[in-house]
Parts: structure tokens; sequence; C-alpha cells
């Protein structure tokens, strides 16, 4: 975030914290369970949406979502090609999704047909870490094309996440990314964190994935 | 950014703008050109560095770096190994660099026998944007990685920048990224903007690169 008053910004994140908790029982209110996904841009977030729908339904449970960016509707479009009920919310210049961009999303999806709901945050791994937006669990979605340095790099996302879901595993060898090393820097930072691997252009890794989010 | 009091952020930007004169200055009273790099995580910042360190030093120009991150060292490590001269910048939260915080790597480096400084800043498309530093040219990394609709979801970021590098290009088939759509979006919100399609790890495209950043 960008260096302010430390007095507003306790202020903010008060603000912000009530309005989830106002998301969650708004949710719970309608039986859907929400889940948020947080990135780096090109991370996978939007495949993994794209590769959970036709589980979920093969499974007889409803999707939807809701595409977090600062600008333009790329990720909104491939998740409507889905056929779930979906809802852009762009930030225009914020870095990060808050509870108040997540409750006008709300007001727009017919919650009585969704009971999983996906939360796609914009694509950044430090901003999003500090706002709660009513999620039962945070998803950490991370490419092995970043390089295996990028755990390292931010702590706090892996400490606040729930599950951690390390992508594009086939692209690994041709970047030279230590996937064991990954995997070792969450569980430095998060023992507890259930950790999969997942090329999510062909599927691998997620049916077990969604196993451990709807868990 | 975070949503903030409107007065205020035009406050800490006024108060950054002034910093980022004083450093343009400073590096000017030194002899020193110093070009920001901007761009997601692992989209080859560092490795723009480290390919650029051994082409400058062949031609007789001294290179230095400021390692801009949330937390770690990995990025400084790895320029300390090309051998010029680093100071690491740890922003602790912050999504990006600021004035305040280069004019502090300012002190810390030997100004004096440094031609080009590179001034790396924390891997995210958004925040660092609004920031100026004080550097010349402000280049924009981006990879085919992540996704050939990177740069329409970031549009204030190209408006910003004054060289685009889209870089990892020997994976772009892998991903299903057309490069040639990526750099009619970069057209498209920067019509004048060089561009370069670059493999950091190979140095394909480096020295004209490098042409490019010292015209």
């Amino acid at each position: 975030m960008h260096q302010i008053d430390l007095h507003m910004e306790k202020d903010i994140f008060e603000g912000n914290t009530r309005l989830a908790e106002a998301n969650a029982r708004h949710l719970k209110a309608h039986g859907v369970r929400a889940f948020d996904l947080l990135g780096a841009i090109g991370s996978g977030k939007t495949a993994l949406i794209e590769k959970m729908i036709p589980i979920l339904s093969a499974r007889g449970i409803r999707g939807g979502a809701i595409a977090g960016d600062v600008y333009g509707d790329d990720d909104f479009q491939r998740i409507v090609r889905t056929g779930i009920p979906a809802y852009n919310a762009n930030t225009g210049k914020e870095c990060h999704l808050d509870a108040h961009l997540v409750e006008h999303g709300l007001h727009h999806l017919p919650l009585d047909d969704i009971d999983i709901l996906f939360i796609e945050n914009v694509g950044n791994m430090v901003c999003p870490t500090d706002f709660q937006l009513g999620a039962e669990k945070r998803i950490i979605v991370i490419s092995s094309t970043e390089g295996d340095d990028v755990v390292n790099k931010h702590p706090m996302m892996f400490r606040s996440g729930d599950i951690a879901v390390i992508n594009k595993v086939d692209l690994a060898p041709l970047i030279g990314s230590d996937l064991d090393r990954m995997e070792a820097d969450i569980r430095r930072y998060n023992p507890m964190m259930p950790i999969f691997r997942t090329n999510l252009k062909t599927g691998e890794g997620s049916e077990e994935l969604l196993d451990a989010i709807l868990a």
C-alpha cells in the first residue's frame, strides 16, 4: 500500500473488515460459499475458474464469479464463456479488490442460483493481502514462470492464505524453477498450508485442488 | 493504490514528485543516468540487469543498481553477483518504491563510480506507476507467460513508460500467447513506445534494447 497516515490506514482496514463481515453474512443467507483467488498477473486465477466450473457442474454444484481487474474485461469474458453468472469489477486505479466492491458485485449476481462463488482479485501479490472480502478461504495461485524466489518475496501473502497452488508446473524445467524450493518456502511461512501442483491448461491436479477447496 | 482521502493522496504525490526531482538533480551532479524498471514478479527485471551489465562493461560503462522488493534479498544477491555496486531497498509492506526510498539508496551507493543506475521496482504492475523516482526513462518489462491480455489490463503502466520489453518470447508458443496482440495493445496505449522482444535468459535482443535505453 502507499505510505499514508497510520490512523487513517487503521480506519480504512477496520471499515473494510466490517464490510467483509457483512458480505460473509449476506453470502451465508443465500447459501453461497465464496473463495478468494489471489496471485500475480498471469498466475492462472482465471484458468482455475475455467477448470473448476465443469468439474463443479458434473458434481451438480452451481458456480458464479466476480472478476476483479484494474481495467478491461478480458478475465470477465473468459469466465462468461464458461456459462456461469459473473460480475466484472474494475477498480479503476486501485491495486486490489475491497469489501465494498465485492458488496456491489453481490448485488448484481443471482445469489440464489449460485452455490460456489469465486472472487478473482486484481493480479498483484502485495495489496490484496490486507483486504478481507468476506470469503471463506483464500487460495494463493503462483506460477513456476514467476521464478522460484516468488514465495520468499511475499511472505505476508502466504501467511494470509489457506490453500497454495503452484501452477504451470510443466514450464518449470524450461524456466529453471525449483518447485521443491517453492514448497519449502511456503512451508516456512505457513507450515499447515495444503499445496497443490497444477497445470490448469490441461487440468492436471484440478480434481484434488477442488476437493481441498470444498473440504 | 488504496482508497484514501483525495487531498492526502494529492499531498503524497506532490511530496514524492519534489523528492524525485531532487534525486534527478543529485544523480546529474554525479554524472549518473538512471533508469526505472517496472513490471510484474518474474517478468525479467533482474534478468535484464544481469544481461546488461556485461554489455555495458564491454563498452567501458560502469553499472550500479537499486533492488526494490517488499521482502528479502533474492534479487539483490543476483545483482551483487554481477560485480556492480548495489543497494537492497525493502519496502516492508509497501507495493512500490518511492522517491524517498531511492534517495536512501543513492546515499549508500558510490555514485562517482557509477555511469548507469538501474532502479528495479517492486514486482507489481499497478502501484509503481504513480510514483516518479527521479529516473530518466521508465522501462516496462512484461513476460509472454503473463498472458497476452497483460497489456490491456494495465493501460496506465504503458502510458507512463518509455520503453517496452516483451520478455520470455521463447515461451509464448507453449503458453499460447500472441505477441502481436501484446504489441498492438501497447501501440494503442502508447503509439510511439519502442518495443523489444527479448529472451533475457539467452540474451536475445539485449544489445538492441541497451542501445535504445542509452539513446
